[in-house]
C-alpha cells in the first residue's frame, strides 16, 4: 500500500492519480505541508528599491512615454522578485513611483481600489479627489480611497514623482475591482494651498456636525508633513522628559487614522510614520502581513531576514509577512511605511512574534 | 364596579387601596398618563442664567468661603426651578460656575463621574488630570473623564472663573458613582503651555502607536479655542464658496471627538460649538435630551419652549428633552453647549422633530 | 472665614446663600458628600415583596377595577419603600403584577418604553406584538421592546397574572417617553403555540436571510421555559462531568439575547435565569447597577445588605446598586433576575466586587 | 514619441523595458486595464463536480491510501479549471470530498486556517475539536474555526465521506497560516450524540454566563440538521399564510450565525442554506465574491454565467465573483453554499446587481 507522501508506485495509483486531473481534482495529502506550512512561508522575497534608480527610470519614461486616458498614470510598479510575471511589491500592496511632467495631467477616473500617495520630495501637483483640488507637498500622505474620481495635474514647468499604493493585488486576487473613466481634464484646475476636505476635517479631535456619519474610508484627504513632524518630535522629547510616548526606547511612530473611527484610514492600508534617533534601534519583529517603507529622510540600516541592507532617502523595501525585521538609525531616521494590516486585523489572523521577549499567547 | 380612573368610590375600594400601600405596591392605572406621557413632558424648565449674577455671587463666594477638603471645589451648581431641592441643571445634567482665587488650589480626587471645564473668560488657572498639567484658558474645553485624579492650581495672584459640566445628576439617580481623595497639592505644579496629552494626541488625523487600545473617554485633556475657532471659521468660508459644510445655512457647528472612536468625548456626555453668523436662524428643533447652552461671544436670542430670551457672553441656558428651542443671532454668535446625547443615542432612544420640516421616520 | 461646611455663620455668608437661592443657585460644597458619595449609596433599599400577598391584591383588584383605555392596564408596580412617592421597583426598573381576567383584553398601544413579561404560573393569555399573538405559558420571557404595539387578551375563562418589567423610571427621568394608542381590542385574536416570531428566529444559531439588518432590541419575541430549563440542565450535568460551564460551583445560569447582535434583548433591560443546585451557595457580589429578581421555584434564601431572607416561589426582591447579596438554595433553586446591565455596561459604569475574593482592578 | 500603449518601438523605449526588468519594475500603463478591470474578471470558472465521480475517486483513494500524520487527511480538493496548479476550488476557498474508512483515525492538529464540513450523505464519524467529540450526521454543519486542535475518527466499519470547506487559499496567498501537529489518535473517543459545545450553546436566544466574552468565531461547534429543516419549512409555511419570512418568492435561507455576535460563523467564511419550493426560480445576481454550492436533496438547474446546469444530490459548483448565477427548482431544492462574504464584507467590497431589478447604489 501507498504511504501518504504522493508516490505514485503502482498501476493503480497513477491510474488514480490520472483520474483526479481529469475530474478537476487534487490530493491534499502530497501538498499540505506546501499549502499549510509551520509559519507564514512567502513566496515575496525581503527586496530593497533604489530611489536613484527608480527616478532615473521614471524620468526617461517621462521623456519616453506620454501619460493619458487608457494606460491612465505614468507609474511604474515595485515588482517583486519573489513574485515573477508581477508588479506587485507584496502579495497584497502595489507600490510604484509615479512621474507627471511639468504642466501634465493624468486624467481622471474612479476604482473600487483604495489608493494612496505619499511624497518623499518635490511639489507642484494638484491631486484632485470628488472635485477637491489637494496640494501635493513633501512629506505629505494624499489619500484618494476606492470609488472617488481622481485625477493629477502638474501646475509647474517641472516635474514631480511621488509613490502611490494601493491594494491592487488583493482586488485583482479576490475579484473585488470596478473601474469607471472620468474627466480627461481634472474637474478643478485651482491650486489651493489647502483642501476642502482639510478644512472641514483637519482640526484634532473636531468633528463638523455636517459630517457625524461614520465613513469607512477617512474623509481626510490630506496629512500635513508639519503635523507628522510634529508629533513624532513631540514624542521624542516626551520620552526625553521621561514620559511614555514611544513605542520604545528611541522609536517615536503614528499611525495615520480615519477621524470618524479612530481606526486606519481605508479598509485595506495601513499608513504610519516611524522615527528613530541617531544610533536607536528597533527589536526584532515578526508580524503577520506584508509592509513595504520608504526612507523618508536620514541614513541607517535595515535587517530583513538576517540580512543588512544600507539605507537613505527614496528607498524602498517590502517586508513579507514574518520575515524578521529591524532597523538601526545611523542619524537620525525617518520612515513612511504602509502595509495590509486592516486585512490581516479585520479577518484575525494578526500575530506578533519578539525574539527574546516575552510574547503574548500566538494563537 | 370603578372605573379605570383611580377614584376610590366603596368601601372594597378604600380598602384595596389602602392595601396596596401596605405592601408596597402602586396601581399604574391611576398614574399612567404621568409616567407614560405622550411626548416626554420634562419637571424641569427652560431656563436662563446671567452670568453677571453667576459672576458676582462667585466673587462673593471667593472672598467668604475658602476652597479646601471636604466641600473640594468653589462651584455653583445652576438649579433648575424645575428640580427644587436639587443643584442639578438638567435631569442629567450638573453645570456649575467655578471660582478659583489667586493662588489657590482645589485639591485632587477623583470619581466615576465624567467632568469637563469650559473656559468663558480669563486664564492663569492648570487643572492637573493625572499629573498632567492643563493650562486653561479662553474657549477651551478641557476634559477630567471618570477615575482620573485632578486638581486645579491659579498659577496667578487674579481670581478664574469658568464652567463645571458633570454627569453627576445621572450618576447619583443611577447610582454609580464611587470617590477617592488624593493629593491636598496639584502632583504636579508646573505650568506648560501645552499639555503632555495633547503632545500625544492633538494631530489631526495622527494616532501615537504607543496609543492603539481605544479608550472610553478622549486621551486628549484640552481642545483648544484656536482650533475651534478655526474650524468654525471654515465652514463659514467653504458655505460662501458655495460647498457643504454648515448643519444649515449660516450655523457653523463642530462636535469635540473621541480621537481613539471619532464618538463623544466622554460617555456620558456630548460637546460641541456653535456659530451663526450676524442675522443667521436656525430652525426650531424638538430633541429627546437635555442641554446646557453657554453664550461664548455675541448676542442674540433664543427661543425656548415659545419664549424669547436675548443673552449675551456668558449667559447660560438650559433646555430640557422636547423643549422646541431655535437661535436667532444680531452679531457673530458664538455658543458652546453639552447634552446628554450619548445616553439617548446609546440606548436608543434619539428622536428629533423640525416641526415645517420633512422629518424622518420619528420611532 | 467661614470654614467649607455651609454653616451660614455671618450676616454675610447668610445673605449669600440667600442669593444662591434667589438666583437659582446651590453650592456645591455643602452637598458634595451627599452628591459624591465614596460608594454608591442608593435611597433605593433591598426589599422582599411576597407573591401571596402580591396576588391576592391582584385578583381583588381584578374583581374591583376593570382594564380598559386610558388606564390600559391593570398592573400592579412594586413600589421601594426607599422610593417614597413612585411606584419604582428601583430608581431605573418597573416590575408590576398584571392580572387578566378570563376573555378580558388590555387594548393595544405602544410607547418607547422598553417591557417584557415573565411568566411564575398560569397560562391562557395571548400577548399580541405588532399583530403577532405570543402565548403566555409557565416559564416563558415575553418581549415588547419599545415602539412595538401591544394588547394582551385571555382566552380562556379562567384569570392569569404574571410580572411586567419596564424601564419606566428610567425613561420618566431621562424624559425620553412617546406613548400612543392603539386597537381597542388585539389585531389578532389568534392563538396558536408558536409565534410567527419564533417560527422565524428560534432556531439555535440560524438567522433568515430575510432579517440581515441588526435589531436594536431582540426580533425573538418568546424565549419559552423548555430551552431555558434545558440550558440550565446541560450546564449542571457539564459541572458533574467536570467541565467549566457555570458560573461557579453549583451556579448555572443563561442570559437571555438578541440573536441579531448576541447582546442584551433591549438596551436598556438585561434579563437572566438562575438555577442553584439544592445546597449551593453564591459568592456575594457588590455590583454597580440595580435588579429585580423572581424565585421562579423552589426555596432558599437570599442575603441582601447582610439581611436575611427566605423566599419561595412567586416572591419578588430588589437589589439596589452596590448592594451585596448572596443566594443558598434549599431545595433546586430557580431564580428569574433583570437588571439596568445594559445601562450601566454602555455608559462604561459597571463595577463589580467580591469581598474575599482577588478582583480585577476597580476602576 | 511613444503612445501610451506598451510597444516598444524605439531603440530607447526597447533599453527602457529592459531596464524595468533589471530593476524590479514594471510599467502600469501595459497592464493597466488586465489588473483594474471595469467589472470584476475572475480567472476562476463557473464550474460543476458531479457527487459520483467524486465518491468514486474518494472510495477509491481509501482503497489505496492511508491516511496519517504528514499527509494528515484523505481529502480531494476540488481544482478549478481557471486556476491551474492549485487545487483551489475559488481564489479564497479551498473545499474537497473527505473520506474516512471504517475505523480509520485523521490525527489531530490545528492551524490558522478555518475550517467546517458539511454532510450530504451517511454518519459514524466524530469530529474531536479541542477535545470535544462531535457527531457528523446527514445534514449538519460542524466548525472547526483556526487554531482548535481537531482530528476525526470513525467509529463504525463503514465508511464515511463529506466535504471540508476551508479559507485554505487566501492563507497562502496573504501568509498568515500557522500548523501544529497534535495527538496521533483523538483525544477523546466517546461517541455521544450530542457535543458539549452544543449543550452550552445551542438554546435559541440563550447564552451561558460563563461564556459572556464575545468570541472571534462561533463556539457552536455543530449546526444540526433538524434545526436548519425546521427553519427553512417554517419560512415557507409562513410565506405560504402571508408574511414576510423568505428571500423571494418560493425561496428561504438562512446563515448560519456566531451566537456571540450575531455575525458569521468564523471570520473568512459565510455559511448559508437555501431551500427552493419545486417549481421556483430565483433573480439572477451578481455579487462580489466567490462561492460554492453543494446540492443538499432535490433537483434543479443552476445557470451560471448564461450556461445552465442540471445538478442532483452532492453535486458541487463554484460560482466566482460577479458571475451571474439563478436557480430553478424541479422538485424541492435544497442547497448549502458558503462564500467569502465576511472577507468582502469587512473590507467594503461588497457590490450586488439584480438585472432588471432596482438596485441600490452601486458604489
Amino acid at each position: 500500500m501507498h504511504q501518504m507522501d504522493g508516490t505514485a508506485d503502482t498501476p493503480e495509483l497513477t491510474q488514480l492519480y490520472a483520474d483526479f486531473e481529469a475530474e478537476s481534482l487534487a490530493p491534499l495529502w502530497t501538498q499540505r505541508d506546501d499549502l499549510m506550512p509551520m509559519s507564514p512561508s512567502p513566496k515575496a522575497v525581503p527586496y530593497v528599491w533604489r530611489w536613484k534608480a527608480l527616478y532615473d527610470i521614471a524620468r526617461r519614461s517621462g521623456d519616453l512615454v506620454p501619460v493619458g486616458r487608457g494606460g491612465e498614470r505614468r507609474a511604474m510598479g515595485l515588482a517583486n522578485p519573489g513574485l515573477p510575471g508581477t508588479a506587485y511589491a507584496t502579495p497584497t500592496l502595489w507600490c510604484a513611483i509615479q512621474y507627471l511632467g511639468g504642466h501634465e495631467t493624468a486624467p481622471e477616473h474612479r476604482h473600487s481600489q483604495n489608493a494612496f500617495r505619499f511624497v518623499v520630495e518635490g511639489e507642484g501637483v494638484w491631486t484632485v479627489v470628488n472635485g477637491d483640488p489637494v496640494a501635493m507637498r513633501r512629506g505629505d500622505l494624499l489619500l484618494t480611497p476606492g470609488w472617488n474620481y481622481h485625477g493629477h495635474h502638474n501646475d509647474t514647468d517641472q516635474p514631480m514623482a511621488w509613490i502611490d499604493g494601493l491594494d491592487v493585488p488583493f482586488s485583482h486576487y479576490a475579484d473585488v475591482g470596478f473601474f469607471e473613466f472620468g474627466s480627461e481634464r481634472v474637474t478643478d484646475e485651482a491650486s489651493p494651498d489647502v483642501s476642502r476636505s482639510e478644512r472641514l476635517w483637519a482640526h484634532p479631535g473636531l468633528r463638523p456636525l455636517s459630517g457625524l456619519q461614520d465613513q469607512t474610508s477617512s474623509p481626510l484627504a490630506a496629512y500635513r508633513w508639519e503635523h507628522t513632524d510634529r508629533a513624532l518630535t513631540e514624542q521624542l522629547k516626551l520620552e526625553d522628559e521621561g514620559h511614555p510616548a514611544t513605542v520604545e526606547q528611541g522609536h517615536a511612530a503614528v499611525r495615520y487614522t480615519n477621524p470618524t473611527t479612530g481606526g486606519d484610514v481605508m479598509p485595506t492600508i495601513r499608513c504610519e510614520f516611524h522615527r528613530l534617533r541617531a544610533g536607536a534601534e528597533t527589536a526584532t519583529r515578526h508580524e503577520v502581513g506584508s509592509a513595504v517603507w520608504q526612507v523618508f529622510e536620514g541614513e541607517g540600516t535595515v535587517v530583513l531576514g538576517g540580512t543588512e541592507h544600507r539605507v537613505e532617502t527614496g528607498d524602498l523595501f517590502a517586508v513579507p509577512s514574518w520575515v524578521p525585521w529591524s532597523l538601526h538609525a545611523d542619524t537620525q531616521f525617518d520612515l513612511f511605511r504602509f502595509t495590509d494590516g486592516p486585512i490581516i486585523d479585520r479577518l484575525h489572523f494578526t500575530r506578533t512574534y519578539l525574539p527574546g521577549r516575552r510574547n503574548e499567547d500566538l494563537a
